[in-house]
């Protein structure tokens, strides 16, 4: 696998441009985005679990049942939740436009949206500027960038990665870009996730493929415990590397998915790394546990816990916390077995030993949880089994961003 | 029933004090407190749910195993988790060594602690201090005051509680006190909550009375969603008064479980109030709720959400949060049919209707959000049930005094 240049782009077939409509009224940055394949694809997507759902994964949700998309038309500054049956029709409008400008079907168009709830969605802007959203595809070098920058909110990096592997002798390149950096908890999160690629592969076969590494990247990622109502991580595939359809059963297939692994991973990391007013990406890995299941739900208690995220935006080694927020998930381990350890760039310190303090040098710890990549690892000593969670600290700026949202 | 003063120590027969002995090292303030009943109680207690229990909290769940108790040592400064078979040892001393003070057998005391995990108690302190700590009971008329102070930590304001009722006849008072204002959620934590009363009741009746009152009031409650090592709610009974002796079947034992509610209750407020940071009391109230297991379910999901609590803080009416934070909690309900209200002292306004906006006066939303004390009002349309649930806002003091407690 070699990463390479050119985000959703960089998959043969895959055109995408953005720019500034007028949702974000007050605000100069772009917020419609626009993400077209020349040809036929298979798709998957994931949505968000939450019960109040926005009317463009409402829609989109009934776009992709066949497993079959070939645009996806994207907005921020305007989340099209809780707008009631305006909201629907807004939605159901903005694939039409999307679908007239690109001559396809609507029914080939999966809809996204991120930002306020409860605000009617001025269609208006979307349709007085659906031209230059289609020009904007057009001989357009950085339209990658461009749809990147229009589905940002919160966030305060640029999120996308493109990678290349080998299925069959044909090169295959994966594309994606995300948004999202706060309102992120496991099960999704205020994230919007696009993956494009040109590998050749069945929709069953990709479906499954995008839910393993949503499972292992974006539901393992926590900023602040909220689950939004918009989420969506959607994958096109339009065969154009020529390569011989990959099934589940192809020989090849492994290749493939432990590459969009790598890239939902790489991701999410990138979102936890860019948390709303985080300053530290924070790994939680546990060790030494009986099965995955209790590993990733003890390390999500501890990379959730609001006093261990301001622990460690305060670099105090104060691991008490840890084997307190180990302590009220659901899950089975023994506080006398368990040992915690701090680690950075600056090395690694254990802090906790069976359950009880580790004699350690306090200022070698606050120094190595003074890096802006922390990691807390904790061993069980009850199995082989480990797993990682993604989060970062709890500083004022969460405070101060999440304050006044709207304005 | 009459609000009266003298917390711990209204009801007859009962005696408390507090010292500093030196257990927070570097602070002036005290840190060892007893509560004292002149005669046998019936007591009963609550503790905490998290897997990992202080050293107090195990000693104490086997001395009240048998309904009696006469007396709590507890120390702030130091939690006494985390601490192995030494913690054990100290928890057994600090109960011997009050028992020994007040001529009663260890079996009758519970110890509690509150504190940083995993440090070991320093009970060479509280052996030294012990004879000054029983002479703070002695004609000591603020007695409940200087035993309240000692159980503080980041608490800024104290919080008691005493009320006066008839039984049979009889006056009867109910006496408490809490400490509490982080690492609070719903199942009880960070907190210790000491109630008196010279009321006659045999201990499975107290024992009911205090599980009803608790699951209304601190299970009830939330700021920053950790749950600690260390909580337990305890209450001594120790028949002074005089009443006919309550059992479960009394005609008078509603009054009973009521004031004790509303003590409870009373004291969950103001630990909200007093959240780490918090500049609000948020009261989440969940009506026309089918049943009262779904509305407190939604409630809390509400004032847990980190982005309602930092809305609430900057006053803004950002309504879309609250049907959100509702949306992923484990309960059904229809967004379609749910409408939020704000209402403070300044006014109630609707925000939402039928899970879309309402057109709002922004101003006004502002204005009432402003306030110190703010209720969410959710009313689902389903059925007639309602319940509240008690947290705060989520504000730049949270992060400050968690990013360095231990210091």
């Amino acid at each position: 696998m070699t990463k390479i240049s050119g985000g959703v782009c960089a998959p043969k077939g895959f055109m995408a441009g953005g720019i500034r409509c007028g949702i974000k009224a007050s605000s100069p940055k772009k917020d419609l985005a626009l993400i077209y394949s020349q040809s036929f694809c298979s798709a998957a997507a994931v949505f968000t679990k939450n019960k109040v759902k926005s009317a463009s994964v409402i829609l989109s949700q009934e776009n992709i049942a066949d497993g079959k998309l070939r645009a996806i038309i994207a907005n921020s500054g305007n989340a099209n939740a809780c707008t009631g049956s305006e909201g629907m029709i807004s939605a159901r409008r903005m694939a039409q436009l999307a679908a007239d400008a690109l001559l396809i079907s609507p029914r080939e168009v999966a809809v996204a949206s991120t930002g306020v709830i409860g605000v009617p969605l001025p269609i208006n802007a979307i349709e007085e500027n659906i031209d230059a959203l289609k020009a904007s595809l057009l001989n357009n070098e950085k339209g990658h960038e461009d749809a990147l920058e229009a589905i940002m909110t919160t966030d305060t990096r640029k999120k996308d990665i493109s990678v290349e592997i080998e299925i069959g002798g044909k090169k295959v390149r994966i594309g994606a870009m995300t948004k999202g950096s706060g309102m992120i908890h496991p099960d999704m999160a205020t994230m919007l996730c696009f993956i494009t690629t040109d590998a050749s592969i069945i929709p069953s076969a990709l479906d499954l493929s995008l839910r393993r590494a949503v499972e292992r990247s974006f539901n393992r990622l926590t900023v602040d415990g909220d689950t939004s109502t918009n989420d969506m991580a959607l994958v096109m595939a339009n065969g154009e590397a020529g390569n011989p359809p990959l099934t589940e059963s192809s020989s090849d297939y492994k290749i493939f998915c432990e590459s969009l692994d790598y890239v939902c991973v790489s991701l999410a990391r990138m979102m936890a790394r860019d948390g709303e007013g985080a300053k530290k990406l924070l790994t939680v890995t546990v060790r030494g546990a009986e099965n995955e299941e209790s590993a990733v739900i003890l390390a999500k208690s501890v990379a959730s816990s609001s006093l261990v995220k301001t622990a460690c935006f305060g670099a105090d080694a104060n691991w008490g916390r840890v084997l307190c927020a180990m302590g009220y998930a659901k899950a089975d381990f023994l506080a006398e077995k368990a040992s915690v350890s701090y680690k950075s760039e600056k090395g690694e310190i254990e802090v906790c030993r069976e359950g009880q303090s580790a004699a350690f040098d306090e200022v070698k710890a606050k120094e190595i949880l003074g890096e802006e990549e922390v990691e807390i690892l904790v061993n069980l000593s009850d199995g082989n089994v480990e797993a990682s969670v993604w989060g970062c600290d709890l500083g004022y700026d969460y405070v101060r961003i999440n304050g006044d949202y709207r304005s």
